[in-house]
């Protein structure tokens, strides 16, 4: 599985630290308060985490504004997901998506259906209902990775009928929210729902993709049942002590959003200028390209060797070498990026 | 799933600091260097660990004197015992044991078989024989939980024989292994062979069950098909930065190892005064108990008033209420709790 993120493999290409714009993690850093809670943090290693999670679950109920009761913890979204599909027979998906709806269900021994997005990357409807069955999971990332799309509120809904028709199941992996338009807030939308779980975490929006944190709202009555199939501890105690501070930070969080729609803005405007690039509309930190002239590879190398790390598109199932992905950064680093992709001539 | 170390539920039941002899962690704490290494390690939580862990698998090699291409690693020994889990058939295991060799395959869709141990908690080769088919895991643990017995080498040897004769693959859970005495060690014993996996973790001997630091010994070609199954990224930053320093403080380990086996004495020999008492041999830093007079949940009971928490032991398959396990921990805390135990009158 190809994963972006990897500059570990790329040292020694670029003299000097290579920009890491294929993994999509806010370049503004985590909240102030965090780095003084885990300094404190360390006298807690020593001690197993409460098995049962309750203070952390109590935090990110407060941010999420559901029950605790409702909350679910992992070790980053990637566990939460993987714990879902050994619940369900079959996974149903849209490609392009996130590799790892498709991979770790195969790992797990559960059969995958992958329908394919419209050539505007939107589900199809009647693709969904001919399939979906029931005891089926459906996943799908709001927004996407690697399209940047979130689902418009009236097709969640729609699609969430079909769902609750068919005695399906539907996961919203919203790994990327807060970096969304407020348009509307899933777990609000679902909060009286019981065939939905939406997964969140730490990682990309607060900057702390090392601290492994997801967590996800489900119905009450649904946890009862993840409960009994989670492994114990899979949350660390750092994990657990960032609970405590960064989603208290509402100045942080409101920056963060408005800093994501201003280098969002000036990097689709920028790239709109560049001939041999065509991007697509972004509700994102990341934008997804479609290449007009050359291939990814060719794109991969000439940036690598000016100090600029982007991210392939093709092992993404439904692109193909003519895509590639780009994070959207702070404004240095997106106009040295900018300048770097106009130098290049094809 | 019952587990110990759940004193967040116990709050209040005694008027201070409940001392936890339910969790086996190395009551020492861990290597002095830890700290200052985490401490900057903050600065690495905003990017990806490395994919491959390569330099956290290279620390691991030099401590366990094997090959970093032999080295695996997991969010906990959990993970890796999880993830193993998935490449075979069936998994075979001698009760009593950790309740998650049993509950976890599950969990996952695979056939368990359970094997009952002699009444001296030691492996029947007998029925191993007779079940052990090709493509099933047997999973022993070494020392094992909750019994406390190292499995003698020549035991050992002889079991892992049948192992290969039938095909099948042995996992080793060696998550107790520096409390042991140093008869033999199992990565040395099996270097050249390719049908086992030796797990450890920084959980109990380290004293960090809040890190989840998990690593195996594997052969180079069996892991080549591990890491297809891995999730990504599932070791956390703190826990890479970890296997910088606590690996190398040769004193520490030393003194820990001494210090274990001399409270495992003292408790062995305090407790074999007590009349109601009747306790295993151990090798690790737990003691596994027969209670010749009263249940599980009465000892517990009248022990977390006196401000100790127990494990109780008859969730383990093969035990049942006239068990308890208890840990060794520092004198002081020995020593209070030995008073406690002799004031009990049954």
């Amino acid at each position: 599985m190809f994963h972006g993120g990897d500059t570990f493999s790329y040292k020694g290409k670029f003299n000097g630290k290579i920009i890491d714009y294929s993994s999509n993690i806010n370049p503004m850093g985590p909240p102030k308060a965090l780095k003084a809670e885990l300094l404190k943090a360390y006298e807690e290693l020593t001690s197993y985490p409460d098995i049962q999670y309750r203070e952390l679950r109590h935090n990110i109920a407060k941010y999420l504004k559901c029950d605790y009761r409702e909350v679910i913890v992992g070790s980053g979204a990637m566990e939460l997901i993987s714990n879902m599909c050994l619940l369900f027979n079959r996974i149903v998906v849209f490609v392009p998506c996130f590799g790892e709806y498709i991979k770790r269900p195969k790992v797990l021994g559960k059969e995958v259906i992958t329908l394919k997005m419209d050539e505007n990357f939107k589900i199809t409807f009647d693709s969904l209902k001919n399939t979906l069955r029931k005891d089926d999971l459906l996943i799908l990332g709001n927004p996407n990775n690697p399209t940047g799309l979130r689902i418009e509120k009236e097709v969640l809904l729609k699609l969430y009928e079909i769902v609750k028709e068919k005695d399906a199941f539907l996961l919203l992996d919203e790994a990327f929210y807060e970096f969304c338009p407020e348009d509307y807030d899933s777990i609000e939308l679902f909060r009286e729902e019981e065939k939905v779980c939406v997964v969140r975490a730490a990682t990309k929006f607060f900057a702390l993709p090392g601290i492994r944190l997801g967590y996800a709202f489900v119905n009450e009555t649904f946890r009862e049942k993840y409960i009994k199939i989670e492994s114990p501890w899979s949350v660390n105690s750092y994990a657990n002590a960032a609970g405590r501070v960064i989603f208290k930070d509402k100045a942080y969080i409101e920056k963060v959003k408005r800093e994501t729609e201003k280098e969002r803005n000036f990097m689709l405007n920028k790239l709109s200028n560049i001939n041999w690039i065509r991007s697509f509309e972004s509700h994102t930190n990341f934008i997804l390209i479609k290449l007009l002239k050359g291939e990814e590879d060719e794109i991969f190398d000439k940036l690598i060797y000016k100090g600029f790390m982007i991210r392939k598109a093709s092992s993404f199932e439904g692109l193909d070498k003519t895509y590639i992905r780009l994070a959207v950064k702070d404004r240095e680093s997106n106009e040295a990026l900018i300048r770097a992709l106009e130098e290049i001539k094809l």
